[in-house]
């Protein structure tokens, strides 16, 4: 994959040194800040050597880190050793590099990014983008309503139709939470909706056993109908021919697949919940779906307009894109309008991201 | 799903009766031939009665099946009341009735489904179509062969490239057989390969710790680079309309990720062994994928270029296809070269899959 890169000469280049550096700084826990210097032959062949900066001035230490051995503790130790965070606090580091150590950059290093290159920076080992997909992709809230309100009306259900989408989906994390927590075994998301569905219609002071088991199954499967916000199906396009796309949802496979056909998304496959048995924000969720794809966790990065799916996400070891989606909960949603961390790609739109990522 | 239908005038239709009759011949296990006749209302409504044809004289019987209690059964007992075979007989026995007992039909039925419709008839109800890959969807010999050929040469393996690539793929199923038999855990193909790949060198006289892993890595990637046969590509384009198509598969996820990818097939998902944990023919291996989709086993067409594949599928209760592919195992092949049961559809590419289910 390449990398557009704003080249500048550097001392060492003008001393007749002939190889590229490039700059990354570290902030270690003890607060010393330490510039690694290194020689990009790719991605995977970053060797670093330190120079430590406590005062600003620079001398030369033995090589702490070796990409390669970084690559071997992962092979050796499994998908685990990617919480050691390593990814991430260079990606961190090196944004802040270019953006407050800049004379050290141009001293000691060849290769500078420019800043409409970061994020592709960040995202040059990445080979597949794994979204999440209630309120990233599509917009339940609307499309539950939508065919929620011949039925409520019908039955003399006392609630609107987004209030009712509302208090159905308030029931989702805790219901997924019994699984997570052991209380009991996995099962997929239809049946934890169907459950939901009718303790929502029961508080709501209907007789659910007056209603054709016909309607709710048919009402259940409103899951399985809802539209894309208007941006994922051109975003998604662009984005296909370059990483694998797949969801990375609490959704199971058949609700994933219904919903893919009917709306036109066209996804490489369907990962999630149900294919690795555990739900989001368990770490097994994105550490077993990492696996599957046989890459390393840096390889994968979680598409999602929810800080904390990503932050869970993160703390696997995966890359990380926010998606912003101010109407999710309607117009006076107050959660999820902002990044709250330094995400690696903050966006608007699966158009932004397919610009951010060249694609 | 419309069926064409031809229609004959029958004696009832001549009396004055309205209702639209089906006739189906049912071969139980005494030797007494039974003919049912039902009203087909839907898929699911056919409403059969039951007429003993002993002698050739039909006599009223009381109504013994009843497609709805049929379906009930299976909601009830779940995917293993499958194997009671009913789907299949019938299907077998309706199509010994339209030769053989023509004149029956013409005296009880409405409905005669014309020859070239059975196959139709026959898969009205299936949704989604499961695909073997290696030899149905792709040419592993010939691809892995191509593939291998500089390996082997540079590395003084004694063997022509097509040899060693029938060598490894008998390996194939005794590594399989391992972790069905339970004597080792679920592993990937892609792992089991590898093991395989050293095995095949080692027993060549190769010493494996020799050669570079880097390039037996590479190597093992060879089933990631398959080529679809000619039809391939083509026949899907046409059935992914109306059907779910998905590999059910003992390649593994990211296996059948990348040769999709590469060679442009057009899955809807990936299934197959790795999202269900069990190896082909397992019945695990069918009735949990058949779980995922939601389906009962008798909408789910397990397609294959090998009967035994298609046996395990139909003793789960799948409907099965199979296609002829004679050169896979080379020009001199002797196995599957003809269908072993009345499989439902019988055809020697995907665009004549296409053409028989009117895709």
């Amino acid at each position: 994959m390449a990398i557009h890169v704003e080249m500048l000469p550097s001392r060492r280049q003008a001393q007749g040194h002939s190889r590229r550096n490039v700059g990354i700084l570290v902030q270690i826990p003890l607060g010393i800040k330490q510039i690694f210097q290194g020689h990009l032959y790719s991605p995977y062949q970053l060797r670093l050597h330190a120079r430590i900066q406590p005062d600003g001035s620079a001398h030369e230490k033995k090589q702490i880190v070796q990409s390669n051995n970084y690559r071997k503790m992962y092979e050796e130790n499994g998908a685990r050793h990617s919480q050691l965070d390593w990814p991430n606090r260079l990606n961190r580091c090196l944004y802040v590099l270019m953006r407050e150590f800049h004379y050290y950059l141009l001293t000691y290093c060849d290769l500078i990014l420019a800043p409409e290159d970061q994020e592709r920076f960040f995202m040059q080992d990445v080979r597949a983008l794994v979204f999440d997909v209630f309120g990233t992709v599509v917009d339940w809230r609307n499309g539950v309503a939508r065919q929620a309100a011949n039925f409520l009306a019908k039955n003399d259900v006392p609630m609107e139709p987004t209030e009712f989408a509302d208090a159905w989906r308030r029931r989702y994390q805790p219901a997924m939470e019994a699984v997570r927590s052991g209380q009991r075994p996995f099962v997929r998301l239809d049946i934890l909706h169907r459950e939901n569905l009718e303790a929502v219609l029961t508080e709501a002071g209907v007789d659910v056993a007056a209603i054709d088991p016909q309607e709710l199954a048919e009402l259940n499967l409103a899951w399985h109908r809802l539209d894309p916000w208007p941006d994922v199906l051109s975003g998604l396009a662009r984005l296909k021919d370059r990483f694998i796309i797949a969801p990375l949802s609490n959704g199971n496979i058949i609700l994933m697949l219904d919903m893919a056909r009917r709306a036109g998304i066209p996804w490489h496959t369907i990962l999630g919940a149900e294919v690795v048995q555990a739900y989001k924000p368990a770490p097994a969720a994105y550490l077993r779906t990492v696996d599957l794809l046989a890459m390393r966790p840096e390889q994968v990065c979680m598409v999602a307009a929810h800080n904390n799916d990503l932050a869970a996400a993160r703390a696997c070891g995966l890359k990380t894109t926010f998606v912003l989606r101010p109407t999710e909960h309607g117009a006076s949603q107050t959660t999820d309008l902002h990044p709250e961390q330094d995400w690696e790609v903050t966006v608007d739109s699966f158009e932004a991201l397919a610009d951010a990522l060249g694609a």
